[in-house]
């Protein structure tokens, strides 16, 4: 088992493993204030719901150390304007929502204290964080593993890896988790169009790991999934709404849509962290539109003509019909999942 | 309108757009022999079911040319080592053993010419191939026009265009007449991984053409297609069995599938040429896999890590049920399809 430290907090400074560069160069990318943490998740140097959202976590400790130092009523205030940065940073996943979240109540309830005090208890509730979505990984991996038959073929898409996550992985967590209990399983990596996040980033953590799998065309699936090569579905979530809707990178929709044409079982593996409780169906989810350069070029290089418009958005919505179920750490939600996500809460 | 000279015969020397380059540099690849004509399109300097057909011809041409000094025992044996290696260049599109297969009658009946006289039929024979296919494609163009509504919005898929074919193209040729016929259309064009023929030259065909749309991830057309963003979708065929499925470009049968799902007219634009008469369906279709390197790298850069493996059919299979009609030269074929493909022939 290799160790993958996506995100690493020492001496107050973050460090991130450069998502952007792997698999070609692993980098480390050093995060001195919130603003290189604003950077690093607006730019994609770490992507991934739950990662984002302990990045963010991490992100507000550096404001609060940077402003220590001043009267209470500007640390509020310039602390309140860190938290809506990081907030804004990136627009679909609700862990990054829910971290701040987290932080803003933290301050309002502890206004009382002096600003290093806060300062301390906004480390130890990221520190939380962090080594939370670890356990519940593993535990989100352990009732995953339940439905994996031996020799299985698992088609994933994106990264939900450790790289999407602080540790083991949403989705691919599940995977690797049935690597190591010997059930001989063999997984379909979509490459994820535009940013390859899976013939970059899944592959990689595939190979570290010796999971046998192949890289495909996103296209490739459709196939696979009607000639009987896929067993099942799994991939990860940005934001769960209160009936299952699910946002998830641009291609899961598509997926759901032929997985259900071919009666393939297609599940979510989510920590109960990105369901949005207030949020009643997938239509009010916000879609973040990214570059049109994600699709002009690659890697720098110029692939499309000049002149030519672009629709890039980096999510869809699947809805919760196509979804046989949820995995989270709680157990796996199954319809209806109205019912089914409240008794979570 | 600008001409696109995608295949051009002179002084026995073809002349192809090196398809490989565009749209960053616009190059001419020479063909001197039929060996270089063999690398071009096993290579895909030049590719689209229709040019592959005739550029094979030409192909043939130059062989002739080459061998015409030759006793004629061995000429007929020189002649049908290179009528066999061009057979073998691409082993999808129906087209290029079309034109082989014509080329190869010709030559049995026309045993007791001359070596000359042999190569000056198989020249007007090459160019009758040459011509026909433009003027295939605009009478097909017109039958297609007539299912396009004002301001249709047209999703289409990999490259269709006057780069697919001797001119005007075959999906692509339908929307440039809607295009030009003043019908005030939108097109999404599908990147079409792993080569981009979508967002290499279908994008470079529009925008020389001035032909509103946009570029989109192969993945992004279902939402598109589910939130009524799709009026009706139009792509190629490489070949067509006598009951209606038909191979196309990867990712083609993915877009069937949602198509089918949401209610959204699915139609194969393809000339007669492409329909493989003696291929009862599509399970009897040779589908071509590709180099790994095609997902692993792009453009000579790898992005894929060292030790994944990589599954990269260039093809899939779209089912006869998923088809709402097939248009060709001689009017929209509809279902039943076993039946009405017989008229044709």
């Amino acid at each position: 088992m290799a160790e993958i430290k996506t995100i690493e907090f020492k001496d107050n400074i973050l460090y991130l493993i450069d998502q952007r560069k792997l698999p070609r160069d692993y980098e480390i990318f050093e995060c001195k204030d919130f603003r290189d943490v604003d950077f690093a998740i607006h730019d994609m140097v770490v992507r991934g719901a739950p990662a984002i959202g302990a990045t963010a976590a991490y992100g507000v400790v550096l404001a609060a150390k940077e402003f220590l130092g001043l009267e209470k009523p500007r640390f509020f205030e310039e602390m309140e304007k860190a938290l809506e940065k990081l907030n804004q940073s990136r627009p679909t996943a609700v862990n990054l929502m829910w971290a701040i979240g987290k932080m803003r109540t933290l301050i309002e309830e502890n206004k009382e204290l002096e600003t290093r005090e806060i300062y301390e208890k906004i480390k130890e509730e990221a520190d939380n964080i962090y080594n939370e979505d670890i356990e519940t990984n593993k535990t989100m991996a352990k009732h995953g593993n339940e439905i994996i038959k031996q020799g299985d073929n698992i088609l994933t898409h994106c990264n939900t890896g450790a790289l999407a996550t602080v540790a083991y992985g949403t989705a691919l967590g599940v995977i690797r988790e049935a690597h190591y209990t010997g059930k001989d399983i063999f997984v379909y990596a979509d490459e994820t169009r535009p940013r390859l996040q899976g013939g970059k980033l899944t592959a990689w953590e595939l190979v570290q790991e010796g999971i046998p799998g192949k890289l495909i065309a996103d296209s490739v699936a459709a196939t696979l999934i009607r000639d009987g090569k896929v067993d099942l579905i799994l991939t990860g979530a940005d934001r769960v709404a209160n009936n299952g809707d699910s946002a998830n990178k641009i291609g899961t929709f598509m997926l759901s849509v032929v997985a259900k044409a071919y009666d393939v079982p297609f599940y979510i593996v989510a920590p109960t962290t990105t369901i949005d409780f207030e949020m009643e169906s997938g239509d009010g989810i916000k879609i973040e539109e990214r570059s049109s350069e994600e699709l002009t070029h690659i890697d720098g290089i110029r692939t499309a003509p000049e002149g030519m418009e672009v629709y890039n958005p980096a999510f869809d919505v699947t809805p919760h019909e196509n979804i046989t179920g949820i995995i989270t750490e709680k157990g796996i939600v199954r319809p209806p999942y109205k019912e089914n996500i409240r008794k979570l809460k």
